[in-house]
């Protein structure tokens, strides 16, 4: 496998930054990640147009276009010669040499082979535990996952999969997801501020207007638990079904109706995206 | 210059660690961080103390126990020959195939020389801002540093050297270092609550008692702001004196006798620390 550094494709096993990186001094970076199926990066524009709002938004130097990406990738791609797999971009805060002050990024682009789960995992849906916080400085992609990282073991004790935040009573994301709700009068909502901006969140927004009325909003935990039917979204998981929140039952405790007409919708999207290749 | 990276010295611009770890992916990481004076590094015993409960607070495995790291300080201060230093250690998360669950922790020890400011920087004294927020596990000694090297911008904009957090109208501590206030009535008092526990701030509530009363307890904005003297304390910053915040005096703008008190206290002190040696 190869990845790319800087300015060069290297060997993945030998890819390293210094130590004096701020990424590692200070946790202070910014990411991005899509998969590619059947060779062609999906939704890569908003992926990379997210990358650049959240470099610009730690005020860390890019020194690459879109285009420039785009080479990059389809290089890293050839080299690596996976069809589905999932590509993550870093750009971190540079050596610094007082530890403290963003410098130059150093850019990290790797690739894995990525499985999605399909069908099975679409059944199975998600149970989920919720945990009273709000990421630092929610609409950047940084590298901050110190929370969702350390929460694994709630989850695993608690028997569940995921966990989703709520604060004051009002719920905004899970640490690598967005969530969305749909209501027993038949409308679509999901959170509208203290989260990251997915780009299947906002896919899923679009497909939903053929639909039912949608709308992003602030929701309660009351809302939430009241629902006919509640589902995530994210690059890796496209739309999972939550069957289960606290314990709590929602809806039928099954994928519901809504949530599998958007989860096939999403896969014709998808199927357009690699027809239209790149 | 030498560095150390998970069991062995190397040179220091050849310092660096696998872009999978933890760290670089989800500024999952822990560290500490101590000053040697004429070669004697301060307060190690609490340093490595500490650095092992936030190890095990963020379940990272620690290879090393407290008489291994001192050996490995021992060969890095030997080999590197600086006197007055810093010393930085970091446990990451470990290289992670999957970029989410911990593993096996990569060891980082760096020294770099560090310059005291001495007696002009604490005439100088600090001009604070303040910023409505609390880190994620703030007890932890992590590496994310993300709100505090974000808000720079805000603190050199208002022309101030440092950020005070604040939240629901009571303070909590700096991006790096601690707060104490010294009331009219000649009390100290430093945050209980939503800190990292210092060791400088340690050794000054220790030394305070033959002073003053002291406590460690809640502080809202109004007490801190009708305040005597507010000076904070770090490993790099000994104690120096806060002399204005948003802009408003405290006491008479200039440093006070009790930080005085204390900060002369504390230089005997470190004296007395090299005297006896390692």
């Amino acid at each position: 496998m190869w990845a790319f550094i800087n300015d060069k494709l290297i060997p993945a096993e030998e890819a390293t930054i210094p130590v004096g990186d701020l990424a590692i001094q200070r946790g202070y970076a910014v990411f991005d990640f899509f998969r590619t199926a059947e060779t062609v990066p999906l939704f890569i524009d908003d992926h990379l147009e997210r990358l650049a709002r959240s470099a610009k938004a730690l005020r860390l130097p890019v020194k690459y276009s879109a285009d420039e990406w785009k080479t990059i990738i389809r290089e890293l791609l050839q080299k690596n010669g996976l069809s589905s797999s999932g590509i993550r971009i870093t750009v971190t805060g540079g050596t610094s040499p007082d530890t403290y002050t963003p410098t130059e990024p150093n850019i990290i682009i790797t690739q894995q082979q990525l499985v999605m789960k399909g069908e099975e995992g679409f059944q199975n849906g998600l149970h989920l535990i919720t945990h009273e916080y709000v990421r630092d400085l929610p609409a950047i992609k940084t590298i901050n996952y110190l929370m969702g990282v350390w929460l694994q073991q709630k989850v695993k004790v608690a028997g569940a999969d995921d966990i989703l935040y709520v604060k004051n009573g009002y719920i905004s994301e899970l640490p690598r997801s967005n969530i969305f709700v749909v209501s027993y009068d038949g409308t679509l909502s999901t959170p509208s501020s203290n989260i990251l901006e997915g780009i299947t969140r906002k896919y899923v927004l679009r497909l939903s207007k053929s639909l039912l009325p949608a709308m992003e909003c602030d929701i309660s935990m009351n809302d939430l638990i009241k629902s006919s039917e509640v589902f995530v979204t994210s690059t890796t998981k496209r739309l999972l079904p939550v069957l289960s929140i606290n314990g709590q039952k929602i809806g039928e405790g099954k994928p519901g109706p809504v949530t599998k007409a958007l989860y096939n919708s999403f896969l014709e999207l998808e199927q357009k995206e690699i027809a239209r290749g790149w």
